[in-house]
């Protein structure tokens, strides 16, 4: 049995049993993750994407440091959900894990989870979300969804956070261009990560060159990574500009700056209504993934096997089209929900 | 008006309105699909994909023109589909396109489509297969299927392939382990693309260590683009050794060995039955992901705006968790299929 209370007062082991069960698809997980949905809504979710080889474990490591030990304040407490779309293996994440586990071990403010392509029911991104509203409801305050790659799946979980993190890194191969116009769309915040690398410079103005051309506006801030030249303002009337953040997450340089650029673009999100209106969207889309996955279980328990293996035969010895097949299948009154 | 006997006799401009017609999800581009469906399932399906950078699509031309201008017999004709999932623009796949134009323009026998995420009405992969149908039925011999990037939606398209082709290259970046562990799996056969660069022998070798990882035999072929060292045979008992074929594609190295090593999987699909299966495969994978969009279509006709809007602001409320909500959705009775 998992105790929704437990998780609401913060017991680990609790909130692992639950992200367990939500992965597993249980009805007792669902049941929890039921009762703890009115605490949601609570955490900064933040979103942090991009190609291999730009350094985001490491990037995240560090933001999540930077959380913990601030230079003002009371530290913050930080969950990571480290998603891995492109891998049907676990190997990747597990060993990204054990990295961050160096920095990060022992505290009792970080809760890490990893995750692969399989054992999610439903869809990677309605599970990652089911994930991330426990880690919500438990109270963390900050709470990453890590992504490897950038396609689509990667787009949709992005769709997942409220600032999204698109981290590049300079020499990266000749024709990286075509992903990163696909991902900046989503971009909320633009890292060049190993910035001490030869070619920062140019990947700098091509990304600012690309920016140009998303926003209707001539002026892209730029953001060094040294105090001085850091921007106040990232927005353009109501329009929030992708700030490009330097770092060297190895080196924890930018960090500080970066995360600055995160509490900015939080305060636009608050004052433009931009927060409700993703809170909003991403429930929608959640709602919409859901409901796609029970349509179709019904609609298998609803239909005989003997009347899906006669259509099927007749698809394979194409006698009719997959389109036919799709008509004969849910023919009115044939089966009902 | 799509006539599907102009597509049948080799009518190019029917052919290229058809898949017009499939993107847009056109009842007319369904209707002749379903007239043409009985034609398909005779053309050579090799899905192509890889890390960008790799020089697919450079690889896919260079392969066009060997089977255009074969040494021995008939040239075949050559229908291509680039695929970008990624990228929410374009850009990318329409550069492909004027790349390639330079090598194969003015060809009657090579037909080339590019096709971005946008446009596709339900789903990316079916819209995929269909048009490889309608380009199938219009009597191409050998349809490439080229996809950008690694991730899930990639390893879907590829299954729409008989042979899938995945393309490395030496020196992209530390990390490109994790992508390459999830791609092995859908290779048939692995293509060293680059392979003058520094860094081929390594590249080879952790390819060949993954290889072994992921195979429970201890030999594994190695072709060199050498003709004496090329292996006759690739199969080991009934299983398929997927071979490392080096090539640089910008020189028109290694495609003819490339070429012989697609015809012996070939060979080897229609000698173990896996030809079938995975036609079979394809069909239903297909038929299930063209259900899916049929049933959420029925569910949305048969649903009153006004029942979806109070559930999804009893769900916006936090109220009832999204679970909960598709409960509410879904009630029995309260819509009919």
């Amino acid at each position: 049995m998992i105790s929704a209370q437990s998780v609401l007062e913060g017991d680990r082991l609790a909130l692992s049993r639950l992200l367990t069960a939500i992965e597993r698809g249980s009805a007792d997980g669902q049941e929890a993750l039921n009762a703890l949905f009115k605490h949601t809504g609570q955490a900064q979710l933040i979103g942090v994407t991009g190609a291999p080889g730009t350094g985001k474990s490491s990037l995240v490591n560090q933001l999540a440091l930077h959380y913990r030990h601030p230079a003002a304040g009371d530290p913050l407490r930080v969950a990571i959900v480290a998603v891995d779309p492109s891998s049907p293996f676990t190997g990747g994440a597990v060993m990204g894990d054990r990295i961050r586990m160096r920095d990060l071990a022992g505290d009792e403010g970080v809760f890490i989870r990893s995750m692969a392509s399989r054992g999610s029911l439903g869809g990677l991104a309605p599970t990652t979300a089911s994930m991330v509203q426990a880690m919500d409801a438990a109270g963390y305050d900050i709470i990453f969804i890590e992504t490897v790659g950038a396609g689509q799946a990667e787009v949709e979980i992005a769709k997942l956070a409220d600032s999204t993190l698109v981290v590049e890194a300079p020499g990266l191969g000749d024709d990286v261009q075509a992903i990163k116009a696909g991902i900046l769309e989503i971009a909320d915040i633009l890292v060049l990560n190993k910035a001490d690398r030869p070619g920062v410079d140019s990947a700098e103005r091509a990304l600012k060159g690309m920016l140009q051309l998303g926003h209707p506006v001539e002026h892209v801030f730029m953001h060094h990574g040294k105090k001085a030249q850091v921007a106040t303002h990232d927005t353009v009337g109501d329009l929030w500009l992708p700030p490009i953040q330097r770092t060297v997450s190895t080196e924890g340089q930018g960090i500080a700056e970066l995360a600055e650029a995160i509490a900015r673009h939080r305060a636009y999100l608050r004052e433009s209504g931009e927060w409700e209106r993703r809170d909003r969207a991403r429930l929608e889309t959640e709602l919409i993934a859901l409901l796609g996955v029970e349509l179709m279980a019904r609609w298998q328990a609803a239909t005989p096997d003997e009347v899906y293996n006669e259509v099927l035969t007749q698809l394979l010895d194409r006698q009719i089209s997959p389109s036919q097949a799709v008509n004969a299948l849910t023919r009115q009154g044939e089966y009902s929900a």
